[in-house]
């Protein structure tokens, strides 16, 4: 697949791949500081080139990724087994909530333990289509991560700016695969911009989420084995934790695209989840605001989803719309107490960022936005071991006992 | 798959499956306190049952394992998508050891985050069966957890003894699992007297390593996907962190059933790699001893490895043997460094348990037991996520800077 072109998701104007473009050259001259980012990039492919059947499995082999997404062909991709995580029938929490048909799309067993890595494949593979020699990327965490896994796969150079307030796994875990580590004494916000003029600085292709046209399209793939699993059976819902809003747009995108494809009647009803302290884009859904109100003192114990403004809002807004989806909030507290409710349930030990989507999705039942009867799919995008004291903050370790069977009992006994 | 019997490891006598059997009623009066488990049971699938061809994939899929383990079938394998991990040709790693067949069998990527998931899935599939509410084990960390993820996955009550210092990540997974988290102040061999002495008094299914059969059977299937991905060639040497003894016996067992099907010529060399602070199954190979030597003062950062007296050793000594393998040691700094330099080189975040088959393969080429033309595939049992403290003894996180280029050029200029 090499034929596609950008097109703005504003204003919509075409570009053709002749250089690496971040975001639309016509539109940029409308960017607010502190808004969202403007002009943001499709990509979109060429009608001869879509594929009209499902290529044979895994759809995670680089042929079948080289089928579907922009690249010069399935040479592009380095070894990096991003995706083709496993589609979860989870009984027990179906007769938990009585959803006979829900399904969980456990996204933790990614390489880095993150749908990032999906995202960081394909901007790494286009970085060397593009000759670059270093990739760049502002995080909250793991999207850093993923690039840095995906740079150590593909032998290319990273630099990587986050908070220095991030996890510390997720510090230690970039730097283990090899990133360039900048932790910056800020923001997510100040971390962005200073990527930013880092990569116009030093010739750095930048990989930050919305900027970067193929971190929507990487990960759209989550999408696309969302579909084939459930084939020839199609979802309803989606429920997908929302940060930046790239991710949900990235899952828009690859459902959209499978109906272009006619591998697919409708693209689901997408259920944007936030929590009620980084709530912008869930919030304007609600209101039926045409853009979102940025949040200067977002913060929430999900910290993969914590942004004052979200990035990708403007695309991210149209797309869960167009699908007839909506958006829901999450208070801290629900937040943390589904960490253990979702891995008790279901095996699936997420952080707070992707166990809030159990949450959300009670929440969208509770009111009346999603049917029991529905067939429904719990994105779960990310490792609780890259946040352990989130989680330990709703279980109980016992103080250690003596080796004896009547100290067994009294732990028993509660 | 249902017709099978328990043969004895040492004697040779054999048990129908007519209850649940844990080690050799024969041999256990042999049994010398703080020395190996005596009497390991291995499960022999009867002849006319062994399949003749692969099934068709996944091979982590019910129908497959079923096709290969001792359950009643399929449907004895609740939801629970442990194992199907990615075989990696790791180009990287191979250019830097100059090792053009080299594989990494990356099982990070089961749902708890190690090789564990793989028998846990089995031995809960058994105690269903057997009809136990309760199933319980001692572990230093990683089975426990897996145990606890399974009984997550089935619905079914587990009760896990850990040594309290255990890594605090796996102490605070297991408990959101829900498992019932008994932390001992003790070692883990104290813990696993514990967990016997309970499972009598209390009427639970002991999932205990090397003492419980099918901990040694549910592993193998890591052997099986090795053999399958690698088909029609076959693997020459399997490089394996070594505790207990389990993992590579289990691992012995895959390789060997399918040489008894006919899918596969012979069972690879097996490496054991071990701490040199906790090496008895490689010192013995190494000496030449037929029995271990237990090391009471084992100690070493591979928490998971660490242990006094390996507990399946008479059978793990006997398969690497007969395979034509060998054992390594390797030192504390060599398993720390091994951490960062497997990630940067194959975006594989490991564990100091895991990284240490690195470090491992290095010493057995420098020794001559393998060759750079050979095809060896690494396994990597755990991810590094669950011991972030270890990893980060070797890399470098800087202080925060403020958001400058300046800052940056700084961090650049090392």
């Amino acid at each position: 697949m090499t034929d596609f072109t950008f097109l703005c998701n504003e204003c919509g104007a075409r570009y053709p791949e002749d250089r690496a473009l971040y975001v639309c050259p016509s539109c940029t001259s409308q960017q607010v500081p502190g808004g969202p980012t403007r002009g943001v990039l499709r990509v979109e492919l060429a009608e001869p080139e879509l594929p009209r059947r499902w290529p044979a499995p895994p759809l995670s082999s680089p042929d079948a990724l080289a089928a579907f997404l922009p690249v010069h062909g399935p040479e592009s991709f380095f070894s990096f087994a991003a995706g083709g995580t496993p589609l979860l029938p989870v009984p027990r929490l179906r007769e938990a909530l009585g959803m006979p048909r829900l399904f969980l799309k456990d996204d933790t067993r990614n390489p880095s333990g993150s749908t990032k890595d999906r995202a960081s494949h394909l901007v790494v593979a286009k970085a060397i289509e593009y000759g670059y020699e270093t990739v760049a990327a502002a995080s909250t965490g793991n999207a850093a991560t993923a690039l840095a896994a995906a740079g150590a796969a593909a032998g290319i150079r990273t630099v990587v700016f986050v908070p220095a307030t991030a996890p510390p796994a997720k510090l230690v875990q970039m730097a283990s695969y090899g990133a360039t580590l900048v932790p910056v004494a800020g923001t997510y916000d100040q971390a962005f911009e200073l990527s930013v003029e880092a990569c116009a600085r030093f010739g750095w292709y930048n990989r930050n989420t919305a900027l970067n046209p193929f971190t929507v399209e990487g990960k759209k793939t989550a999408a696309l084995e969302i579909a084939r699993d459930l084939a020839p059976e199609a979802p309803d819902v989606v429920v997908v934790p929302t940060g930046d809003g790239v991710i949900i747009a990235g899952i828009a995108k690859g459902f959209a695209d499978l109906v272009r494809c006619g591998l697919l009647p409708r693209v689901p009803r997408l259920v944007a989840v936030q929590p009620e302290r980084s709530g912008a884009i869930a919030r304007a859904l609600r209101s039926g605001a045409a853009e979102i109100t940025p949040e200067p003192d977002a913060g929430s114990v999900a910290d993969s989803l914590t942004v004052a403004a979200p990035r990708n809002a403007v695309m991210a807004l149209k797309d869960i719309r167009a699908s007839g989806g909506c958006g829901v909030l999450v208070s801290e507290e629900a937040i943390l107490d589904a960490i253990p409710r979702l891995a008790a349930a279901t095996a699936v030990f997420a952080e707070p960022a992707a166990a809030i989507a159990l949450a959300g999705l009670e929440i969208a039942l509770a009111e009346g936005l999603v049917s029991r009867g529905e067939r429904v799919v719990l994105l779960v995008t990310g490792t609780g071991l890259k946040d352990v004291p989130s989680a330990a903050r709703r279980v109980k370790v016992p103080a250690p006992v003596s080796p004896t069977l009547e100290a067994v009992e009294a732990i028993l006994a509660g």
